[in-house]
């Protein structure tokens, strides 16, 4: 992911001007503002923005007049409450903004998070970056036998070697025709808007993602989840490392209640209870599909 | 709106303790950060936290890197150039969070705005204070007898009297049997969530507040509005002030293309054309009906 | 709830009138269109109008040209696997619509639901009725002692009756006095917009309500659930019941995955893993607090 | 677009089965319903499902009880009242549900209008077919010299067969490889939700979208005018005609207050007083920019 000398700068030069402030500072996410963290070949995330921290959550839950805090096991223990109990409310009163480097493929399963601004980098007027996203080898994993949306093993030997060159020509020979399509030189060159089109989906596109911490927690339950496709999910935990540090009573309490945790169905449930009276229950006497049981045996292992 | 002196303590405190922060600071928001605007009898509007400023709005727009400012002017053309087509998503980059004390039947018309995040004091857990609107005698305004959903005049004499008598005389017998209901000195007490149901709408309830620039500069649009009802029109007038201070670039390009800008229907617009080639036009031969040639009148005039 | 002869024999009219349709249509449903089914002691909820079945849900899952259903069997299988999923657009697919008659403070606490599409009966253009909720004596509930936001036994003897004499006087005088401020015999008469601050939040409202499927289960998962205020609950109980005859598949997969599970955090999952094991596991070896704890033993019980 | 036979049957199948229902019925749109029309070369939209009529408008904006109309003329002058005073949520009562196949550069700028409900066929599950969007000789535009983000004219001679020739290869060789890499013939195969980032952008997928009036008629104020790019345009465009019958009175107000009309700016709207006064206004004395001017001209012509 290797910024241009000229992007580093920048963000260097705003990293080097502090401001006075009188809103609330979160010192934890001072220190990430505007680094770029590298995720895939040429991605990356970036925090470009940030409202408040911990104890806006609690000031709002209480609407109050000053900080809102009386002290801070108080807000600790708030949090978590507002958390179990799905008052998601307070936690709105919090907003990210990052400016994030992406696959298209990605940025399409990312787009249907719709409670979010989005700015993209626009291919009707600008043109862009020959950058392409080419899976590390132990990443080119083969379709899973049993779950049409999953992957297998990485594949290996001449299939990996053939998938690699395949996915390296035809993005270098697409992107090779785009800008001689463009290109005015000697001829009229095609409209951008038009050009794009030949394009393939693992090109790298850019946006600025605005986003409230309730929906953004939301996004980073289903996506930095194991059955999230790998090339969303290494962008959802670079984000969790620098909510953690935002704001970590939240954080702590997100990991506790929805990243470890688990739903269980009435039927589950009432499955739970019996095998702590001491019943052996299978999935034959479960009321429970295969499918379901598989999942359940999963969870209490 | 005399705030407690507890609390007026709580936001000097706020007020005076200054951070270093590296995000994009505006200067003009940070002059009113926290300070209460009072709207109404015992209302008000402060500012709680905001995030972005002009050049965030660009920033956005470039999807770019470092502050995005080629130089100032640039910045305001830019600014004007997106309100003028329409393009909202950039003014979504910037976000305000207000803390607002105001009449039940105000917050009422105001949730109505659904793009925003909200926390209501609560009157299932909390009391509530005897705090009720009474319109000033300017504003005791009578029905209109041409829009049934206006006003006239103001009320005068012995009418005005008795409005205002009713007025404060039911608030303070539902407010006195309130507190008497839900006390539990000698009785059980009602549950608060039931007490609060005696309680008139011109009750003052405060909340939390957070919504990004762009769906602002609609509500305002709407609520700052000559058709709006006066008692929510004064909290509008109220934000508008801070918002020019905060984005002055924005503000002004709101001004002038949606404050005091006007749409035209096809028919109308046809109007025009034939008026301005010396076409003297009528209602009755301009297409329109009566009531639409009315505000067309009025728009030219 | 006694609606008026005129509006039951609209209401009739519209039952009275079937036509072809090419859409899909829910038997059940149908059923129930336009009937009101009272609530509270003026309220009703009715159905106006619904776009799907359970099979639209399937259609939607499988984006087929056709009714997209192999088999009745495959298709509850396949909800059954969304609602575990939480695939929660292919619910999104149905829409319903709903006519209801509340108080205002119960109307206050639907709203804050903000997918949804609502148009209100308007007390500034309009007149409202003089009609009030007063509890019945089995709901006139005390404060709870444990729990602020809660209730506890019914009040009773003379605090009962003292509290049903303020709510019925209270709303009388001040419907009493609406009616005078607004009449134009022998005065101006107040406009209704301000008129109707004088009414307190147990006066009845009225609204369209419309929402998609997926919102509409939230709505219920929250609103029908023992925590939530009484008086809303009656509503989502009575909505329960048109929702299990419109999507009968949806509806049983959303009562055993929402209704009747429940979600353990991960210190509350690690725990049945040891009892599971064996282990005698209490609330000071537990990682949990007292609440929690409290909470996780109602669960297993 | 040739749907198969074996799709084509389907549709058939559902347009020969009418049902009795009680809902309200939308002549106009039954004769639409399932109905494929063709838009691009391989692409479509059908009707899959509507909730409401003209009539629901005005039965939603009276919060009524039976149908909510006095007469047909009254109808028609409610909703362009309402329709001319902004006041869309009696437009959100109507809901529409298409089947929509289009390139995935189009569905790209189609997913940004949020407020809609999708579920797009999943290329991480399914295989796409190979269908590639190739323009039209005449649509083959070149970039715009003026507006960076528009068309010239088409391109011709030589250029033009260039260009068409590397869509129509690229788009066939990187699909020939994606059906190598995902194959399990001898070989592992790639995973498809790997796979599929080799397609390039003018493939052909697939997706239930559903909206309501208002925001549909928002989409369509922006995507069926001259500054939307052609690829999308000529989707608007056929779902106008689609609305026309659907709710003719809504469809007709849409057209002369917002298709037709323009929003002029508080210095425009000054101008044209100026103006209709015998003033002669040019660029320098009107307060406007070169480019606020030039729009401005074409609106008053």
């Amino acid at each position: 992911m290797p910024l241009s000398s000229e992007h580093q700068a920048e963000i260097e030069a705003q990293r080097a001007a502090p401001q006075q402030t009188l809103r609330a500072v979160s010192t934890g996410m001072e220190g990430h503002l505007y680094t770029a963290y590298p995720v895939l070949d040429h991605g990356f995330i970036r925090v470009v923005d940030y409202m408040g921290d911990d104890s806006a959550i609690c000031q709002a839950a209480r609407v109050s007049y000053g900080k809102g805090t009386k002290s801070v096991q108080n807000d600790e223990g708030l949090i978590r409450y507002l958390m179990r109990h799905w008052h998601s409310t307070p936690f709105e009163m919090c907003e990210i903004k990052l400016h994030v480097k992406l696959p298209v493929f990605v940025a399409r399963q990312w787009i249907r998070h719709r409670t979010a601004n989005v700015n993209e980098y626009s291919a009707r007027y600008s043109i862009l970056d020959r950058e392409f996203y080419i899976p590390a080898p132990e990443h080119l994993a083969a379709q899973s036998v049993i779950n049409n949306q999953g992957r297998g093993a990485a594949l290996e030997g001449e299939e990996a070697d053939r998938v690699l060159r395949y996915l390296r020509d035809d993005a270098m020979r697409c992107y090779d025709h785009y800008e001689e399509m463009i290109s005015d030189e000697g001829q009229q060159g095609l409209a951008r808007e038009l050009a794009r089109m030949n394009l393939p989906a693992n090109i790298y596109t850019q946006w600025y993602w605005k986003v409230d911490l309730h929906n953004l927690l939301h996004f980073l339950r289903l996506r930095a989840d194991s059955h999230a496709q790998y090339e969303i999910r290494v962008y959802a935990d670079e984000i969790c490392k620098v909510v953690a540090d935002w704001v970590p009573f939240a954080y702590r309490a997100f990991e506790d209640y929805r990243m470890g945790g688990a739903t269980l169905s009435s039927t589950a449930l009432e499955c739970v209870r019996r095998m702590l009276k001491g019943e052996t229950v299978t999935q034959e006497n479960s009321g429970m599909s295969k499918g379901e049981w598989r999942e359940f045996e999963a969870t209490l292992t």
